[in-house]
This record gives C-alpha cells, structure tokens and sequence, in this order.
C-alpha cells in the first residue's frame, strides 16, 4: 500500500510492552468511535480462549469501544484465572479511559497454558492512549504477528451514495496446515454507517467464502476472532438492507477484502513454498464438496508432494477416494492440475504425460481441481504445501 | 523369532522380477495346501486398486490356493488395463500350476498410476514355484517392504485339543501419518482347522482392534488388505464356535499376533522417533472416543512437539477441543502424559510442572489418556510424531 491505511473514527496504537520477549512490539489498541456498530465471529473450540469467552460476554452488553489485542500469550487453558485476567485488562483500560470494562473486547494469540502477564499489560495502557493515532495499522499489524512473516494488511473503497467509504483489514496467522489449530485474528473497519444486523449478516458470509475456506476450519482454534467495526463516520445513510445494491457492493468488497487477507494468510503458511487451490466442482451438495477438497488439503502425502514439485498424481485420487463420498463412481471423476487433465475414466487420463504434469508442479501457485461428475454444487480452498521449514517451525516453536 | 517361522502347509518364495528396481526381492508367492479356508479384509477407498478387485472377485468363487504379492508398483488408478493386468498375472500362475486362475489371489503395493509390468512378474513365476519352502516367510517378508526399513513378522502359538496349532504373520507398513493412504499388507497363516464363517468372523474383529487402530483407518488406501489362511493341517475338529473357549483363546491369539505388527508398523513410521499410544475413555460412545483420539493423532502440531519433546499440553487439549465432541464440558476433560495429569478444570493441573511433562515427552514411547468425563466408552489408537524424516522421506520417494 503506497499510503498507510486510515478509516475515519479509527485510531491504532501499538507497543513492546513484554508479554514475552522483550523489545518486540506485542500490544496493540484500537480506538473505536463512539456510535461504531460492530460484528465478530469466534472460534468454535470448546476449549475457547479465556479472552474469547469475555470479548463475547461484553458484546451482549456494550458498544465496543476499545480492541485490545496481545500477542505472545494465548491466555488459553488457563481456566478461571485466564477469564479474570482478560477481564483485569479490559478493566484496566476502562479505568484509563472512563469507559465501561465490558466496552473493551480483549484478544490474545500466542502460547497456550500460560498465565497472561496482567501487570506488564496494565502497565503499557498509558503509552497506548498517548500514541493512538489514524495511521497505526501498519505497526499493529506487525505487533500482532506470531510465526508470521510478513505483516497482512489490505483496502478496499466501495461508493455509497455518492461517497467513498473505505475498508481496512489487518490479520496474523501462519500455521496452516491445520489453521483450525493456529490462532487467526482479523480486525476490519469501515467508516460506512451500517446497522448492527446488516453488519452481523454479512461478516459471517465473507468469511465463510475466506477465513474459513482456507485449508479448513480457520475457525477452530482456541482463539480465533474476526471483527468487523463500522463507525459510521462517513455519515452515509444507514445500509440497512442486505438486497440493496449498495449494500451488495459492500459486501462484495468486504469478501474481497477477507479473501485478500486469507490469501496472504497462506502464502505466509509456516514454511509454506507453494499456494495451492483447491476446486472441486460438480458434487451432489457443498458440504460433499468441502469434504473431498479437506481430504486433498490434509493429506501429508499430497502436501509433500507438492513440496518436491513431484506430480505424484496417486496421491489426489487417493485422497479423493477416500474422503468418504457415498456411492461415489470413480469412472465419472476427473482431476486436473491447472489445465491439464490427469486423472479420467477410473485412472490416468489417456493424454497425460508426466512432463506435462510436471511443469505445473514446479510452479509457486497451482490449482488442483477436481470434478466428482454428480452435481452442481462446488468449493474452494486455499491451502499450501508441507516442508522441511514446517516441522523446524512447530518442533522450535516454544523452546 | 529364533527358529524360522513355519506353518504346516503353507510354503513361501520370493525373488527379485525387477518389478521397479533391479536386484530388490519384490516378488512373494504363497501356497496354500489344498482345503485351505480363508477370509480377507480390503480397503474402502473408493479408488480401490485393480488388484484388490481381482481379490475380492476371485474370493467369492473359488478357494484361493496361491496369493501373489509384488512391491514396486501399486497397480492402483490404473483403469481396466490394471484389471487385465492383475488377471494375466493370475492366469500365468494358472497355467503353470494346472489350478483355477481365480483361484490365485494378486496384491500389490507402490508407487500408483504406473502400469504393471506383466512380463517381468510373469517370467518370475517358475524360479518361485521351483523355490516355494516352508521357511520362506523372513524373506518373503522383505519381499514386501517398499519404505519400510525393518520386516514385519510375528508368531503365536494356541493350545488346541491337546495340539499346538501356530499362527504366523507378516506385514509392512510406514506411511504412519495418515495409513489410510500408505498401503498396509498383511498375510496371516494358521495350521488350525477353522470354517470359513468363523474365519471371516474372527478376522475384522482381530483387525480393528489393531491394523484399524493405528493412527486411523488403516482401511482406507487404494491397496490395504489383511488376509488370513487356515490350513487345517493340525488335523484339530474344526473350529466353528465363537463361543467355544478354543475359538476364543485363538481369537485372543490372532489378536495379539495383529497388534504385535500393527505395533510394528507404528514403530517403523516414516521418520518416526516415537511410539505414541493414545487412550480416550468416559466417553459415551466408542465412535466419540475415537473422533478426539484422532484429532490428537493426526493434529501435525502435536506431532511436531511430540518429534521436539516439547510438553507443549496446549496443542493436545486444542486437539481435543476441536474434536466435535457435541456439548462438551471442558471442566470435566483430564489428560495425562503417562501418569502426569497436565489438565483439569478446564486448562493446567494445579499440581503439574514442566519438568515432569519435559521427563515424559523425552521418552522413546508415552502414552496420552485423555478423559472425558461423560461416559463409559472407550478407545486405543496407536501414532508416532511428524520428523523432518517425514517430509525427506514423502517428499523423495518416487524422485
């Protein structure tokens, strides 16, 4: 982006306030206006995060006004103690600031089953309040970085009645293989003026078609959050309903916006060298096909495979085979890799040749696509391969 | 095993066809006496491979008097060209034995896609029928491997009517990540006299509880098959019973003799450096128990701090947590390495330390018990941890 990322009645602060290693920026604010209406979706582990259980808590109640967002600590499994914790901190900002302590949603990513350092926090509040300001996205969006490498940011502009609104997004998140177990945090405004169930209806669908579709359930871990905050300082007329036009272009955007986000999400999968697509097409139901791309997205055997830039074909009709879709006529099912067609008629397609194969195979992005020959309905996934640098990564992590 | 073992009736060769490599032993023949009962489990990829077609045809119309075994190449996605090849293959053992054509029972396992190559494993068949011998199963048991790097046998012995009958096993096995798509093999031989209804009752049973029981289903690759001969020749009254104490203890014994080599198998994992056990119980259902006890198995970030010994507690109880266990009370959930409970209450044992859990994960072999807390059910499964050996092994192989 060749200028930083505003959204007007947004200030963003960031800091090193400790939490776990020194000298790294780890705390993050975000300062909402007052009248902002916002959404979130949360994971769905019974072993949610203590901060999860009060960000959702505190939505039932109040208006957020204030994010307050760590990393290096997950404040997960930490039982009762992790619940006061994440509320000693939401209080400590209300104290700071004379708002409520449940308009402050706290989110946390990092370790799991450690105590969350509640003083270091408290103790950096004041710094945060002094340096709020509109353009701190891209300094938060590094702090709240884990195995991340590269910050993740993105905009979209939609027009609304003759305006411009703008759309900013930052999240953090690498480990993907399983993405379901590694913590993937999402923080989108918009200065559009939108009502609060107009902004809960669409959220959900952007990131069903994003978040959620990489690799499989972004929404599984201990502590996923996404949120979505609209402050309405654009002073549009209420989007209030989902079929108007300006309210799809909106949408449109916000599902773009997501998709961006994911995307880079698994370009930056831990010690991932490939980004891989993965469609399939022409199944009985979406979950049908959802279930055949996770049987392709987690097996180790085609995520290494497409790590050596071997086409070893075998490996997807493997797994399509086994994904458990009733009845399933192997005679009807095809598979390409891009363009070129390598699996038909129960086997290897007549017209395929290895070098063929291998070609796309040696590319840095490929589609894996697949056709069950049974259906209308079809899925994407976004997921990538399985390296050295992935087991070196998660085996370290921690020590 | 100090003497070779043997099995009245039963006669084994193997020798190198060239089948993909030259000068590897990757040819198996077994001969099984005249009056031979057997009963066999198959995979249930729905892209199963042409042999095991072939195989589950044949078994329904004559009883099968050789099983013909070659590594190097999976005959799998191979369309009806791998059918013809499978029954050629059949065929030239027919013609040179004077027996039915079906009543030959082919297997293989390797690399998918490729074709078989008829000639060469046609051209094998009479140095092995000239070299068939009772104390044939060690080599033929090397025969077998493809990225196995130790043979799979195993002996037991059953006191039947004052007779000692004796049951012998081979198998090979190491794409422990995920079995369900590396194929496991095996052939399991006893002299007992056991009708075939009971033989086909005794086998899936012995089977789940083992083969069926690592990491997941071991079921589900294109090849996976587990056959069991009985040759009679102890001369016992045929066992018909399941109820009858003889049926049961050599049920007791088969049993063993498959945990023995699916142990194996795990312990010869790809890359493997730890034997995991994973026990879930007060679970309400068998199937409950099994959905978290695979979470945990296939989660790569347990497997990767397992490869670390990194009692990193967090990522088994995310595993848990993810595991879609319906209205699960994490309060009542408790999970122990070995006999250090590292969970209750919702996140970390009070009384656990880091050193403890660092003693337990720095062991060759450990077992997770998790408890659930809601039932009386039950599981076992057996994993290893996810190395850089994995992914240098996976990501090779074919190369």
């Amino acid at each position: 982006m060749s200028t930083p990322p505003r959204v007007a009645g947004v200030r963003v602060a960031s800091t090193a306030a400790g939490v776990r290693y020194p000298d790294r920026r780890d705390l993050v604010l975000m300062e909402l206006a007052a009248g902002t209406t916002c959404a979130a979706t949360f994971t769905r582990n019974a072993f949610c995060a203590a901060p999860v259980t009060v960000a959702k808590a505190h939505l039932q109640t109040a208006s957020p006004r204030y994010l307050l967002i760590n990393s290096g600590n997950a404040n997960a499994g930490t039982g009762t103690r992790g619940i006061a914790d994440a509320e000693a901190c939401c209080q400590a900002l209300a104290e700071r600031t004379g708002c409520r302590a449940d308009a402050v949603l706290p989110f946390s990513t990092g370790v799991i089953g450690e105590d969350l350092p509640v003083d270091r926090i408290s103790a950096a509040i004041p710094s945060l309040l002094d340096t709020l300001a509109a353009d701190g996205w891209e300094a938060a969006a590094q702090a709240i970085m884990t195995t991340d490498t590269v910050p993740k940011l993105a905009r979209r502009e939609v027009g609304i009645d003759g305006r411009t609104a703008t759309l900013v997004g930052m999240a953090k998140g690498a480990g993907m293989i399983r993405p379901d177990m590694a913590t993937m945090l999402a923080f989108l405004a918009t200065d559009a003026t939108i009502t609060p169930d107009l902004l809960r209806a669409m959220l959900p669908q952007a990131v069903d078609s994003s978040f959620n579709a990489i690799s499989i359930d972004g929404d599984t871990s201990t502590n996923d959050a996404c949120v979505l905050a609209a402050t309405g300082t654009l002073g549009n007329p209420a989007l209030t309903d989902a079929h108007n036009d300006q309210a799809e272009a909106f949408a449109t955007a916000l599902t773009g916006l997501c998709q961006e986000l994911a995307s880079a999400i698994v370009r930056d999968g831990e010690g991932a060298t490939k980004l891989v697509t993965i469609d399939v097409e022409a199944a009985t139901s979406v979950a049908e096909a959802r279930k055949v791309a996770e049987a392709i997205a987690h097996s180790p055997l085609v995520k290494t495979a497409l790590f050596a830039g071997d086409p070893n074909w075998g490996r997807i009709l493997a797994a399509v085979g086994r994904a458990g879709v009733a009845d399933l006529n192997i005679d009807g099912v095809q598979i390409w890799l891009d363009d070129i067609r390598i699996v038909s008629g129960g086997g290897r397609d007549p017209a395929y040749s290895e070098a063929a194969g291998q070609r796309v195979m040696s590319q840095d992005s490929l589609t894996i696509r697949v056709s069950l020959g049974r259906g209308a309905a079809a899925t994407r996934l976004l997921t990538c391969d399985l390296s050295y640098d992935y087991v070196r990564i998660n085996a370290e992590y921690r020590t």
